[in-house]
Parts: C-alpha cells; sequence; structure tokens
C-alpha cells in the first residue's frame, strides 16, 4: 500500500534541511522496497507570497491525506512587520490544531562526540536521554478570550483553559512512551498557583493508577527550570501544558551543545504525525549550503518510527548520525575551536548520512 | 528618625536565615548610629499553626507600618495537604498583593570563589551580572477566572490578565535600573503567540523613546530560556512578567553554582520593599545549623540599598560576603569535593560576616 508524506519545506533553511531529510527517506524506502510518495506544500512565509495566507487551504487539505508530515521551519525578518494573522508562525500553530496534533515529542539526548560543545560540564551532560512530552493544541496557545478589553483597550487578557479530556489523552500518551523506556514520569505543573495545573496533577494522579510499574513525580515548573540543568540525568519522560512545554524543551536544547541536533515528533491518537527539526528557519544563513541537517533528518528517523512502523531503519539513521559525528565531521554550528574535526557543507553531511546507513 | 524592618521569618530554615541576617545588620546599624526597631511576625506554616491563617491581618497592618520587610521563607510537609487558601504559599503571594510589590529583582552574579561549582563551564559563567525584574503582582497568578467550568467542572481555566498600568510600572523600574548599570534591557514576552505579549512589548517600546541611552531588545521567552545558559553574560537588565519571570529567575540561579547565594527585593514606587532569600524553606535541614544564610544576608544588603538609601553599607556586606568566600570558608551546600575549604554553620558563617564587615 503507498504511503504518503507531505512535505513542508516554508521559509529560510527549511528548503535544505528538508531536502536533506527526503534524500535520506528516499534511500531508506528504495532499499526496503517501501512504495512511499513525497508531495511538497506552502507554509509560513513562503505561503503568505504564493496565496497571501501563512496556512492555504490546499495545505491543510493535502495533509489530511497523509500518513506523515515533514515540515522545515518557518519565519524570518521579511514577515516581521506583518499583523498577526498573517505572521508565519500562524502556519504552525494552525497546522498543529488543523491536524489535532496534541502531543509534541521532543527526545534529548547527549551525543558523546559533541559534549565539547555543551556550556555544561561533562559530567552533567553524559548520562542525559529523556523525552519532554509537550501539550501542543491547548493552554494558552488557543485559550479565549485572547483580546484587549475596556473602554480604552487598555486592559488584556489571555487564558489558560483545558479540557481534563485534553490533559488526559496527552499524559496518556506520555505514560504509554514510558512503558517503553526507564518508566520514569515527572509530571510538571505550578500546582501551588494555578488551577489548571491542579487539575494537571489530578489527572495525572489518575493515570499513574493504571500504570502501576511506572514511578511518577511531580515537579514545579520553576523546579523543573533548574534541575534540568542541575540534575538533567534524573529524566526519562517529562510531560507538561503547552507554553511550560515550550520554554523547558527550548532550555533543554542546551544540553545537547546545539539545537542543530533536536528533532521533534508532533503525534496524536493514530499514526499521523508531524516532524520538524526544534531549530528555526535561520534566515542569515539560507542558501548557503550551511545549515545542519541532523535535526531534520533525525526527525525523519522519529517519523519511520512512530508514523511509519520502520523501527529498524529509524535506528539505523540515528545509529549512522551517531557515526558521523564520532568520525569529527561537523556542520560549522557544531565546530569546537581547539578540534580537529572536518567541517562539511549541508548536502555533505547527507551523502555521509546516506553512505553510513 | 526611627525605622522599622518587620521580620517573617516563616517557616523551615527561614528562622535561622532571618536571624543571621538580623544579626548583621544590628551590627551595621550599631556602628552607624542609626535607630532601627525590628519587629517580628509570622507568616505561612507557622502563621497556619497559630492563627489558621497563612497572612493574619496582624502580620499585614504590621507590614503595613514598615520602611522595609525581611522575610525568610514558607512551606514544608506539614502543610502539603491543606486545601489551597491554607497553604503557606498563600502567605507569600498575599503580602506581595497587600503591599503592591510589583516589582521583584532577583540579581544574578557569578562568585568568582564558587564558578567550580556551576553545572556551566567557567568560560560561560565568570563575566555573569545581571538582574532580572519580574512583575510580582499581575499576569497568570492573580488574574480570574481561575476555576474549574462545565456542568460536570471537567473544564479549568486561569487567566493572564494586565493592564497597561501595571506594565508601565515595572518596566519603567527596569528602565530606572537600567540607567543605573550597563544600560541595556532585554524584555521577555512571547509576542508571536500572546496578545499580552503584544501589549508588553508596546509598553516597552514606547518606554524606551524616553530613555534613549538605554539599548533595549526584546527577546522570546523560549529563546530566552536558551541563551540564559548559552550566553548568559549579554544580558544586564531582564524584564518579564510574572510567571516567565518565576521560571527564568530559577532557571538562572543555576548560573551561581547555588540557590544558596541568591537574595531576591520586591519593590513597589516609593522606598518600602520586601527582602528574601530565592531559595524555599529546605524542611531537611532545618534546626541543624547548616542552612546558608547568605541569600538571606545579601536580601538585607538589598534591603539597605534600596529601602534605607544605605549604599555603602549594602556593598560593604556584599564585599564581605565576597571576601569570605575567596577564603574558602562555605557553608555544606557549597561545597565542591575536590577543594580545601572551610565548612562552617550557619551561625560561624555570620559571624564571620560581621567581623569582615
Ligand atoms: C514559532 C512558535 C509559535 C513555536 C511555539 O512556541 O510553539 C515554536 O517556538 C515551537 O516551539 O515550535
Ligand atoms: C512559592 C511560589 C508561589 C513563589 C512564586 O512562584 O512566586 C516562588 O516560587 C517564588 O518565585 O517566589
Amino acid at each position: 500500500m503507498m504511503k504518503t508524506i507531505t512535505v513542508l519545506p516554508g521559509d529560510g533553511i527549511g528548503p535544505e534541511v528538508t531536502a536533506s531529510a527526503v534524500r535520506v527517506l528516499k534511500s531508506i524506502f528504495s532499499t526496503s522496497n517501501r512504495n512511499v510518495q513525497f508531495i511538497e506544500k506552502k507554509i509560513g512565509g513562503a505561503a503568505i507570497d504564493a496565496y497571501g495566507t501563512p496556512l492555504p487551504q490546499e495545505t491543510i487539505d493535502q495533509c489530511h491525506h497523509s500518513d506523515a508530515i515533514l515540515l522545515g521551519a518557518v519565519g524570518g525578518p521579511k514577515w516581521n512587520q506583518q499583523s498577526m494573522q498573517l505572521r508565519p508562525e500562524q502556519g504552525l500553530l494552525g497546522i498543529r490544531k488543523a491536524m489535532g496534533l496534541f502531543a509534541n515529542l521532543r527526545p534529548v539526548e547527549a551525543f558523546q562526540a559533541l559534549v565539547d560543545a555543551s556550556p555544561l560540564k561533562q559530567s552533567f551532560v553524559e548520562q542525559v536521554d529523556f523525552v519532554i512530552v509537550r501539550e501542543l493544541t491547548g493552554g494558552l496557545y488557543f485559550g479565549r478570550p485572547s483580546e484587549r478589553l475596556g473602554p480604552n483597550q487598555d486592559r488584556v487578557v489571555d487564558t489558560l483553559a483545558y479540557s481534563r479530556q485534553e490533559i488526559q489523552r496527552v499524559v496518556e500518551k506520555a505514560f504509554q512512551l514510558a512503558l517503553k523506556r526507564r518508566r520514569k514520569i515527572t509530571s510538571i505543573d505550578k500546582a501551588n498557583v494555578l488551577e489548571s495545573s491542579r487539575m494537571w496533577r489530578e489527572v495525572v494522579n489518575e493515570t499513574a493508577k493504571r500504570y502501576p510499574e511506572v514511578a511518577v513525580t511531580h515537579q514545579l515548573v520553576d523546579s523543573a527550570a533548574m534541575q534540568l540543568i542541575t540534575n538533567p540525568s534524573q529524566f526519562d519522560v517529562l510531560v507538561t501544558e503547552n507554553m511550560f512545554g515550550d520554554i523547558l524543551s527550548d532550555e533543554a536544547s542546551v544540553l545537547t551543545g546545539s539545537l542543530g541536533m533536536m528533532p521533534s515528533a508532533s503525534l496524536r491518537a493514530d499514526k499521523v504525525g508531524l516532524y520538524e527539526p526544534a531549530h528555526g528557519s535561520a534566515p542569515d544563513i539560507a542558501g548557503q549550503g550551511k545549515a545542519n541537517p541532523l535535526a531534520t533528518i533525525l526527525s525523519a528517523a522519529l517519523l519511520l518510527r512512530y508514523s511509519l512502523d520502520m523501527d529498524t531503519e529509524a535506528a539505523q539513521i540515528e545509529t549512522a548520525v551517531r557515526q558521523i559525528l564520532n568520525q569529527g565531521i561537523h556542520t560549522s554550528d557544531l565546530h569546537v575551536a581547539n578540534h580537529e574535526d572536518q567541517i562539511v557543507s549541508t548536502s555533505e553531511m547527507t551523502d555521509h548520512v546516506i553512505h553510513a546507513i
């Protein structure tokens, strides 16, 4: 049966890094004899330029008919002055919501070859291996009202809203994931201040009863922001609401030494998912062949694992990436001054990965 | 004219560390011939035990008749099971709100003697010297509604609410502070998603026009969570709303190697302020003479500076603390295994500070 992957290159370095990941996927599909078609659509600034909207209906429709979506990055100075509804980010928020992709998974793993590039001392990062599960379609990002109030429009509100069911489904995902890992969940909230956090904590505790084999702890978000740096190896699966997850997952990315290494998967209850690097569109280096494609290539590995049940091939990509880094082959973002590593371009790095697989 | 300092020891190690800071202050007032009275009141768990409420009216009244308030810490396992309104934290949130202390200042500075204790590599932390200005009486912490909704109570909302004036006054504080420092402000928001952040950014930009000598940049909160670790020396004054400030200021505390070193000041438009260490009540080591009193002693220095116009004496305390650390005199929380430092108790550390002044 033919599978469909929709590719949304987006802006900046998005086209370069998705092209790399597509090449890696095609080489895997050809050796494993899988019938997969790739269809490209516009999102973000590129879609604003072509259609006057960051998320054309055509893009949404195509995504609805896909088994998986591979996204590059959106945004750039060109569209910064636009009104809110015409900003590239709205394409990203819109597609997550339209597809109901409520669980964003961000694996954070130390790459032995890159510990020198981390701002942290080696002893703090070498054992790091956890996944952040961020709720992605609720909370402050989508709650209404989100508007100015009062006769002079001099008051403003945003709304952090959740239904119990929205919390349940993402917490359930986290427990399922923990079963396949070290069976430890850290749920992060601000239950000493927020009512939504108290409901969150209740749902986690109720769910925990159905998973007696999973050890559950709760951490306050401020404390978690410290512990991510002072004791990151304590974590296995972290689960938290949308805004806390946004902040903590970017913070956690510093552990690995480069945002250029961080993949992400946005999932729902079935197998359909959207996969994208955690980094942005880096307009300053776009089109120069300097972009690090590894975060997108590692996102493609997650695509194989979660959307196409190709665990073996996913692991092959991950092993290949590790191997190449161990050989001292780096893109320029990973370069550590005093190392004799070999700096390669986006497409050379992609060739290395394909070759190593 | 006699000045009044209200001391709110609170729970856990609160009584020990405030006692230390009071001793330091008394020694300073006696040599400088200042007439200051100290009045002690209960807050938090201690107030729940004595009066059935974490913030007795008597405590509020006394604070309203004070020039400054010195607070230890609140909370502990004993009161964890209480209903929300009876939790020790409500005392802390309540006194901030009752006193209108809208600007929380947290200086973050590397202590040369402690860089080894930081999880970060020395080169990343050495130059660190910034202040986080956190809005303290608005946003998600106090917005209404904050409640369960629906026939089955299965929906929940919290509200992030600000008035333009609430934003203005704290932004103004940040600019005033920047004038006395390196004249750089980084305002942190999530303007690509939140309406409240867009108002925040507008107010910062308007205020900036009145301070042409201050350089202003905006950072998204997720990006700031990274940059605090990867490039902390770029910052001079950071200003942000309540919840972002809560998360980022605790995150920033890891730079200095110990929460035991972090003072804070909560201010309003006049000179009245509340001063407290950034650490918690540490019930596990309470009453053992192990607590590090330096965060509270450094908070007392801020009290002298901001509430009593005693800049010279404030600097004396800060210099004394630096000197003692350089001599290798540490409390046990600062101990780095391979160092030949001298571990002292809470009261010995206090003696050292008084002696060094
Ligand atoms: C671009 C922005 C809206 C987005 C978010 O905050 O979700 C990004 O920061 C991310 O984390 O994917
Ligand atoms: C105890 C808690 C409510 C408080 C806060 O979040 O404000 C604390 O974390 C702080 O930062 O002073």
